[in-house]
């Protein structure tokens, strides 16, 4: 018999998490972690539920029906949308300005889709006449796009008029908002918008693996008229619905105490209104982009794109972006990350997410990062900065 | 703007889950979950992730490197082992005595395999022979076989002759145990499995959301040399294994607190022993059993295929098992379930796995069941069935 291992108690650094998520988990969401399971078809699972669907609604801006969360982390949303709507033989138009994109195309072709792109830079949105183009070129039938590209750090603006095109086109619309529900601005029912997905570990102050989803009767006419089954069994959205809608059947264990955790976090933004908590992200990541502007460093984002909750912050000349990453997470316990693909080495991207969106984390942030940058040889006036974001924050 | 909904604190009600999973969480893996987050490539939670592996090894009795936990609940990984191990046109060999064998052929059809049965009844273990014939008559690339079927609390003796069998067809062999991974012997490696997976909420006292998963070296070959790719990319295992392997590249996150459950839960085994975890469950699951045969009802299971996990008890003569099912629940707090498909109102499913493998569970349950059966009619004899468990738990 191979023996047993031996590993001590669990205990991790104390980490402030700044990067692309997950974010730092709400301490009343940690607590609702702990409390004992019921099973998964008791009376009070289901309350839970109903509650999670309640909130999420609320948080989506929507009154579809289809509104649940799935048993996995975001990429199983993700998979969840393309699956369900996309039959073998199908096009599908996906960006191909940031690496979810690209994510978005894998899912597609693997459930059987013919995956066409349209094109804008790293660092910047799709624009609305390219998407025109492109369905002029290639009439796809599903049209996925990013809110909120964790890899760039860029908002896509102008998603009504997105949407818009591609119902003139008789085109479906899947919208990943991983990065940015309950961060900044989102109406699903008023900027028309079919299927809507996230993930729970950064605006919602939740860890992962419930993943929040929604369609509307469109997506939902869609769903029921396939002609091959989902490929999926396990996030085929009918067997799923067996659950979460009114017959509440088993279809497979739902992640109970994670749903303990979404309904807490969920809780949290209905307490604070869901403007409030899109101003508490603007705010505090205001000061941070402040902080960091006038440190001299700045965003690789137009402000008119900028996205709150995942900061594109410039690698200043002569500095080892590896190094900085590593120096603050060693010296400091702070989390960030480098770029990706295109941006890598050009950016550090700086997560303010979640319970990571509060005073505190930003002006330890810039603390922290400007000490770092001066350490490494960056021109920067650390005083500027960390006065900025004091500043900013300063309340009336 | 739609409305905030209103939603109090959480408060579940007191279960004791006797039913067949989520069980009762242990303590320390409640506590594990409130314990703030790392990110998913922080070297903590690197580490976190070998401490799983080392403990999923140990546990499955293998030395198989490709040892991991799915970020998903059970019927995620038994969709990670068929959709990776089966290719289109492929026929695979299921089993038709319980719930969990059609759900096996459901999810090999949507990965593209041609599914074929091999029979035996509701109740019943597979017998070589049929397997046996079944090969000849089908020539299968896949069998897939459940150890411990949920549905009929019956477990699947003579693992190495299935396996054998297989192996001489050139077959691989998927092992499903989420009902007895940790509750009953199960040895990998020795019985020459080629994948096995289960569930983390069952005999392993932890939360649903991450699963363990095993790939011998004959299997990964299959994997490795597939034609197409698997049609989940969430649950392709080369992409998974490109974060659980030694190259720790992003995939998709995982469920972060979920592992660390997982982690603890797996301490718990190392520090018991896996037999002395194996010899808890046969000491409480049989002094439960004892109770319910000297109370005069019985199991519906020979006791050479008793799952000591899973017990399928009797609903004797003339008694309501919904009213009893419900009076449990709301008089004492036990959920215990009804039988699946051919087993509905004949057995009722009586849980003993993980932390709902202990003494107080054992005597609570025979109390309130007894006391509720004569209640409700039934020719019982409660004192005789106390007593019995009562005997049967007797420390020396």
């Amino acid at each position: 018999m191979t023996d047993a291992p031996e590993f001590g108690e669990l205990v991790p650094p104390d980490r402030t998490l700044m990067g692309p998520g997950p974010s730092d988990v709400h301490p009343r969401v940690l607590r609702s972690m702990a409390t004992p399971l019921v099973g998964y078809l008791d009376d009070y699972c289901v309350e839970v539920m109903d509650d999670i669907q309640d909130g999420l609604r609320y948080l989506f801006q929507t009154d579809n029906e289809h509104t649940l969360a799935v048993s996995g982390t975001g990429s199983a949303a993700m998979e969840t949308a393309f699956s369900n709507l996309v039959e073998p033989g199908e096009t599908v138009l996906v960006p191909d300005n940031g690496y979810f994109g690209a994510r978005m195309g894998e899912i597609a072709e693997r459930a059987g889709g013919e995956v066409v792109t349209v094109s804008a830079p790293w660092g910047e949105p799709l624009d609305p006449a390219d998407v025109e183009d492109a369905f002029a070129e290639h009439s796809p039938t599903v049209f996925g796009f990013v809110h909120g590209e964790t890899s760039t750090g860029v908002r896509q603006t102008g998603v009504s008029e997105l949407t818009e095109i591609a119902h003139e086109n008789d085109a479906l619309v899947i919208a990943d908002t991983v990065a940015s529900l309950g961060g900044v601005e989102f109406r699903t029912d008023e900027w028309d918008v079919d299927v809507v997905y996230s993930g729970s570990q950064k605006c919602l102050s939740a860890p992962p693996g419930a993943s929040p989803i929604t369609f509307n009767d469109r997506a939902m006419e869609k769903v029921h008229a396939r002609e091959e089954p989902v490929r999926s069994w396990y996030l085929d959205l009918e067997g799923v619905w067996e659950y979460w809608g009114d017959e509440r059947n088993y279809h497979h264990t739902g992640p109970i105490s994670t749903l303990y955790a979404l309904r807490e976090s969920l809780r949290l933004v209905s307490e604070a209104s869901l403007e409030g908590t899109w101003e508490r992200h603007r705010r505090v990541a205001g000061a941070l982009k402040a902080g960091v502007e006038e440190m001299g460093v700045g965003l690789k984002a137009a402000d008119e794109h900028w996205l709150p909750t995942l900061n594109p912050v410039r690698v200043p000349e002569g500095v080892d972006d590896g190094r900085v990453i590593d120096r603050l997470l060693d010296d400091h316990g702070i989390e960030i990350v480098g770029g990706l693909g295109a941006l890598d080495g050009e950016i550090f991207r700086v997560g303010c997410m979640g319970h990571s969106a509060r005073p505190a984390n930003a002006t330890q942030f810039i603390a922290a990062f400007g000490s770092v940058l001066a350490d490494e040889g960056a021109d920067v006036d650390l005083e500027a900065g960390a006065g900025a974001t004091a500043s900013a924050l300063r309340t009336e």
